[in-house]
């Protein structure tokens, strides 16, 4: 079976750090937000088009990021969407947010254009609390750019 | 118990239109694109932190209306999302989309301002749409507004 191929404009917009049971685990370059994205290895675009079974464990994944989200990294609140009007390929955003943060109260999609980006060693040291406490398998290949 | 009540800005937003198993249906009054808002009956706020019997169930019904955008009303694409930064009240985006829409490849908030409403006589056809194939309870009070 052909590797699956994360989306070009995905591995362009984020670091790759790594995988759970069902989904790749993405993190967004700008940094001024906890932004992840998880792309489940499917050909189906739409979420609410996933079998039922596996849309439930895609979305247990998902609880499973944002807890980590709220817990460890103190983000009080959660933006989960599946959009793709521009990158086809399914892909789930699971964003914390809080009042005061860039671009409170709207959303970050559009609104988040100029924003420094994470260093090397904070992609390495989130990837590193991810494995702690979600389990994580972090991308062995994966080289930090 | 106290009668649920759905929030004052989905209200001014939305014609409540009835409501299925555990979710209120709501439809956005901007009538370009397809836009339903599900409000479950529950104090927490963030989807994903609901237990994940309710998540699922909540989910289901969220593509039970996705099913219904995509082959009744014939919209191809489906935008999700559960965001919440302006009102605290739970409540899931189920949107229809299509290249070439008024705001395509924009997400809906924020950018779909200037829009013509729903009449009154669309907003039952669409209610009658959904009574017909989500099952669909109708508000029996709701007068259209």
């Amino acid at each position: 079976m052909a590797r699956f191929e994360i989306h070009p404009q995905l591995l362009a917009d984020c670091h790759r750090i790594g995988a759970l049971s069902i989904c790749h685990v993405l993190l967004h370059r700008k940094a001024s937000i906890p932004w992840f994205i998880l792309v489940p290895e499917t050909a189906v675009s739409d979420l609410l088009d996933l079998p039922e079974a596996l849309r439930d464990a895609v979305m247990a994944e998902a609880a499973a990021l944002s807890r980590f989200v709220k817990d460890v990294l103190n983000w009080p609140k959660i933006n989960f969407a599946a959009i793709g009007n521009v990158v086809p390929q399914m892909h789930l955003h699971v964003i914390g947010r809080q009042p005061g943060d860039v671009c409170w109260p709207a959303p970050v999609w559009g609104n988040l254009t100029a924003d420094r980006e994470y260093s090397a060693a904070e992609v390495c040291e989130m990837t590193r609390l991810l494995a702690e406490h979600c389990g994580l398998k972090p991308d062995a290949n994966e080289v930090v750019t």
